[in-house]
């Protein structure tokens, strides 16, 4: 990785595997780190053969990052509010050579349809924060809170600005805690998005799924897909197989 | 069985083991026969301890007959419009002894809350058709058609007489098809009815599920739990372990 020299890194950061494609991706413990669920997110969203594809609340850009391996001709676009986040996304660009296919922005969300448009993308998707803002789990930095809770930003303005800026017949896909679907799914009618694919990740077999990935068609007609459950750890500290082939490279998709 | 020989059976009908505690259940190929999708509604609702529970669209009474044995106290009715499928019912109460506990009515259930008042139940159960009226899958005898499509009543009807007829609290539970899970959410939720618990049934492991099992509260808050999948085949024409379990009696919920 030639850019590597050319990016900084500040304090407390570091350089960690994205695990495909042999893709970097730079991280710290204080502020952000991806997760699981953003692995998840990129790999089960429809990412369309050409078009542009917005990630909302990108955090440190592992969404676009993970997507843009899975398209040739798409363009892919951040958003995120928290300057360091936003630094450390556009950084992650630049250290994976990819500043022809992935572009990072930084401001709100709430702001970005006047920003980027009514019906701009052909793709939205978000993996917001999943708490409320009052939650009693809101014991952490300001840097995790923001991206947890939703202090800045909650799910219904989530889910009208995906709907706003998806044209007709886009995709808006989410990931999100599985106790949450009932309002996922009537904000999404609400706002013209019809649940189109829906898919429940178990921590283990025969555990009750804790999160769920959802995507939806705005303009869409009703008529759900439930795919089959994705189980994370077969073992334990093993993943399932799906999960060893997206890390290893030997698949791209959960679709 | 004494209570046999003094009902009963009509051409075409013959008397099936319910396969749960004894139970004796008249049926006939010609009109009706209960599916696994009754039994397992009947071992998923919140049966209450005792209370009053009515199961509207009861076919030939399999879901009351059930649902009686998970409970020593509480009383259970069955509604249905079909004349020779109540009578069916009405016998199959006779059959295991259990007019003390179950009443069934003939009626349509758009005239239920008239009849039985508003708020009278604890829960309310259906297993209602899941076709729409219009589908080209509708090449059946008139008997079949009715409890299979929506000829004259659809799921809104259900969900909306339902509500109405359950206490503030009360549970409704519902089986259908998967693909209708968002219909099903977003009515409950228009009709005051917060769904609470969720459970998919796939035919066998790693496949997508046709079935969901659903059950909501009247003036319930949000918060779903979604259940681990019921896989209904282990193996070829084998019943998973719990399936097997609420068959030989050693099992009576599946909640």
């Amino acid at each position: 990785m030639q850019a590597e020299n050319k990016v900084p890194l500040y304090e407390s950061e570091r350089i960690d595997d994205l695990l495909t494609h042999n893709m970097k991706i730079i991280q710290s413990r204080e502020v952000f780190c991806f997760s699981l669920d953003a692995v998840l997110l990129a790999r089960f969203a429809s990412v369309p053969k050409r078009g542009r594809v917005m990630d909302l609340c990108t955090g440190n850009g592992a969404i676009p990052l993970i997507m843009s391996t899975r398209s040739n001709e798409a363009v892919f676009e951040g958003l995120e509010i928290q300057p360091r986040l936003y630094d450390m996304a556009r950084r992650n660009v630049l250290i994976n050579g990819l500043e022809s296919r992935i572009t990072m922005h930084h401001g709100d969300v709430k702001e970005a349809v006047s920003r980027f448009g009514h019906g701009a993308f052909d793709l939205i998707t978000c993996n917001p924060p999943y708490m409320p803002a009052a939650s009693g789990e809101q014991n952490l930095n300001e840097h995790y809170a923001i991206a947890r809770h939703e202090i800045l930003l909650n799910l219904e303005d989530v889910i009208r600005v995906s709907s706003q800026l998806a044209k007709n017949g886009g995709k808006i896909a989410l990931v999100h805690r599985a106790t949450r679907l009932i309002d996922i799914v009537t904000l999404m009618r609400q706002y013209g998005i019809e649940p189109k694919r829906m898919r429940f990740v178990h921590p283990k077999r025969d555990a009750e799924p804790n999160i769920v990935l959802i995507e939806g068609m705005r303009g869409g007609k009703p008529e759900l897909r439930i795919q089959p459950p994705l189980i994370v750890y077969e073992a334990e500290e093993v993943y399932c197989d799906e999960l060893q082939e997206v890390y290893y490279g030997k698949r791209d998709s959960l679709a």
